[in-house]
């Protein structure tokens, strides 16, 4: 399985292919904590006639094809197959066109996501998913993992924004999937099949992203808590009364502490649960949530409520929960962030199980994430050189999986399954479901060259 | 292929097979003007475990299956093929549970949709989509076909809607596909595969849907407008101001003419377009935006605007779009309903061209649709039994939808393709695309027996 790497030096640009080791080893990892691999070759296509080219070449010399961008997947979605082509979408970097009328952009794969809002607010839009890793992410690699971020309770998830992709198939073949049209049901919808396909089934060579109108007015709360439950249940109410608020995130003491030691904003450090809030929207619709949201917290056990009084103080607010992981990482050298998900009305029982099991295998957890989701980061802190200690860590994911599930939720709210959930895959699906994509994959991808042993083994 | 009755009533009862020509006329057609077939046999399960049995059955028979709720689909989808069995799922028809706390309600699929809207109404929440059928469809076929609505601008399709899934598959086994998260990105999205995919890849027999919460407010405005285009530049313009109204919904003149003879309620009938605009949400926002579409109206040449004062004005606007269809209907024999969709700013082009496109074959047609959306809907008021007209009238609609295809649109924007734009397919899909979708139908209905030859043939 030797790469002839002169042959794709032909397609790209000799320039543009990386063979040596030492030049290798950035493209042998992504995010994602204690999985590593060498490629057999890594190369930066400049367009999608190169990526078509590239692929064609891959199927001639059979070796496997892992895509990439920045690498900030937390799932091992972009790590290496041993000897496998790297193709790295970075030079695919344009926003190709802004469309104010149809409210719709069209970009290239390596367009850094923060970047795509930032177009947009040029004529007054909006692009609402924000990955954490939205200031590095790209968007091709978000619409391959179909990315979340803080504001999903109200604005969905990477797929509520994708309107048309241009993909390059397993054999080479270009293809244009959807169009800017509001509805459009020609046919089945492939488009949507792509997204969130982790690179198995194609490789995204263009998107088309819906914009929205930018909401004129803002408001961010803090709320403190002495139990999670409480907080748990402020939140329920505040669905309850029909709010549905921009961000609604929790951060539990661990983790507040973490983030104060790094940042040193202030935090309330003794609190059992912080809730920071975020409304967007029409200015008395914002005002009138606000206050409404305030009661409700102190109604139902906030100790503390701050309403931020400046853009400044919103802006530290919500840096306090974007600094969540890093300054969880500081503390121990291996982060393992968990994504798991539950319906919103399951996550009280949730996050007590993860204390719980944390307590039962003598871990370290920090536990943060969008609690109007139901879509919980329990954060272990740990050391992948210990295996005995990564051993407990490891039966500790296995039974927070198992009670996900039985809580109706899923092993994946919004860090895709790639290699770090894989084993966890079929406890979710059915039998019937579970073979259906296996089905998928074989019908798109027969000869099992895109991202291979990703999400799953082939049949 | 002549059906062996007896042993599905083993499995529904006796009482629930019709056979007798006289019995299966009504089950022969739906909506679609022009296509009809008798069914070998109909059938009516009351649950999962009889549709599983079915298909079964079915497949031990070697006998083609067609799914069926109310009948009520635009593209020929429940138009069944010639010796099936149709799978009746009327008496699937119960709401299994609202969930305010998590605003989910789980249904089966013959459960007609606006009786979902009702349902969530007992809580204060919101089924927004509102397909024009939606007093009588079910909503199995409206995920089956992904049926759009008046509310599509701002609220979406179904599919937006939909979050879970029960399938019987081709091979008669049962699977789940999705959940009550908010987040999920576990596997493919197979759920997306099924929405829209109009009964070819599986039966539908349960759905998990998302509620929203009740906008607190609502305002009605009607605009005239002395021509399209102006009608068209004034809906630009109320995007490019960055409000998005629940409904933007525009009436030509032949269709207010036909609607004001059937309903009588004093509309402009001598305005070349009217626009019919809802804005709803928080009453402040709602308040504002009536006053800048009024404004943005005028200034970009209305005629005039009234502004519905009560509730009951205000119904009676939305029920002069409403009744559109109808009332267009009683004009001729035949009525051929088209719902091309361009985008948005390409609508006022499309526009003139049905009209140039009518006058060139000397046909009638009235427009009328969802100018928010780019969704029109063309209606051809004919005669199926003047087979020179019908002539014309084909002649008509393939070049409205080359047109289509050339501003970037789509031969169907909420309708299906069924039977009825089989044929224009292929035109919107390149090839590599359109091939595709025959992969994918091959891996999960291998032996083709689901609604077989519906959207397009097999490979």
């Amino acid at each position: 399985m030797a790469i002839n790497a002169s042959a794709f030096g032909k397609i790209v640009g000799k320039d543009q292919v990386l063979t040596e080791n030492a030049d290798l080893i950035p493209y042998g990892f992504d995010g994602t904590a204690g999985i590593k691999q060498l490629p057999g070759a890594v190369i930066f296509p400049a367009d999608t006639a190169e990526v078509a080219a590239s692929v064609k070449e891959a199927v001639r010399q059979d070796i496997p094809i892992v895509t990439r961008g920045s690498g900030t997947g937390l799932s091992g979605g972009s790590v290496p197959i041993a000897g496998c082509l790297v193709i790295c979408l970075v030079r695919l970097d344009r926003i190709l066109e802004i469309d104010p009328a149809n409210l719709t952009i069209r970009v290239q794969p390596g367009v850094i996501t923060k970047d795509i809002d930032e177009a947009a607010l040029q004529h007054g839009l909006f692009y609402p998913p924000d990955p954490g890793s939205m200031k590095i992410s790209t968007i091709g690699g978000n619409v391959a993992e179909n990315s979340g971020g803080l504001r999903g309770l109200k604005y969905g998830v990477t797929r509520d924004y994708v309107m048309g992709l241009e993909v390059v198939q397993a054999d080479g073949e270009v293809t244009r999937l959807g169009n800017a049209c509001v509805k459009d049901v020609a046919g089945y919808s492939l488009k949507d099949l792509f997204i969130g396909s982790e690179g198995t089934l194609g490789i995204i060579t263009e998107v088309l992203l819906k914009l929205v109108p930018r909401p004129k007015a803002r408001k961010t709360l803090m709320a403190t808590f002495s139990s999670m439950e409480a907080a748990a249940e402020a939140v329920s109410r505040i669905i309850a009364a029909q709010i549905i608020p921009c961000t609604l995130e929790f951060i539990d003491q661990v983790t507040l502490q973490c983030v104060e030691d790094y940042c040193q904003i202030g935090l309330p450090v003794e609190a059992a649960a912080v809730l920071l809030i975020e409304t967007d929207g029409h200015p008395s619709a914002v005002a009138d949530e606000a206050v409404a949201m305030e009661k409700i917290c102190r109604d139902h056990g906030a100790d503390d409520v701050k309403v931020a009084a400046t853009e400044e103080d919103a802006a530290k607010l919500a840096s306090a929960r974007r600094q969540a992981f890093s300054a969880l990482a500081r503390v121990r050298p291996t982060t393992i962030l968990e994504d798991v998900t539950v319906p919103r009305s399951e996550l009280a029982k949730m996050v007590s199980f993860v204390n719980e099991t944390a307590e039962k295998y003598q871990l370290q957890v920090g536990t943060f994430g969008h609690m109007g989701d139901g879509n919980l980061h329990p954060t272990f802190l740990t050391d992948e050189k210990n295996a005995e200690e990564m051993e407990r860590v490891h039966h500790a994911l296995s039974d927070i999986v198992d009670k996900t599930i039985e809580l109706g939720g899923t092993v994946t709210g919004e860090h895709g399954v790639g290699l770090a959930k894989k084993e966890y895959l079929s406890r979710q699906f059915d039998t019937t479901g579970f073979a259906m994509l296996k089905l998928v994959k074989k019908s798109l991808d027969p000869d099992n060259r895109l991202n291979p042993g990703k999400i799953f083994d082939p049949a």
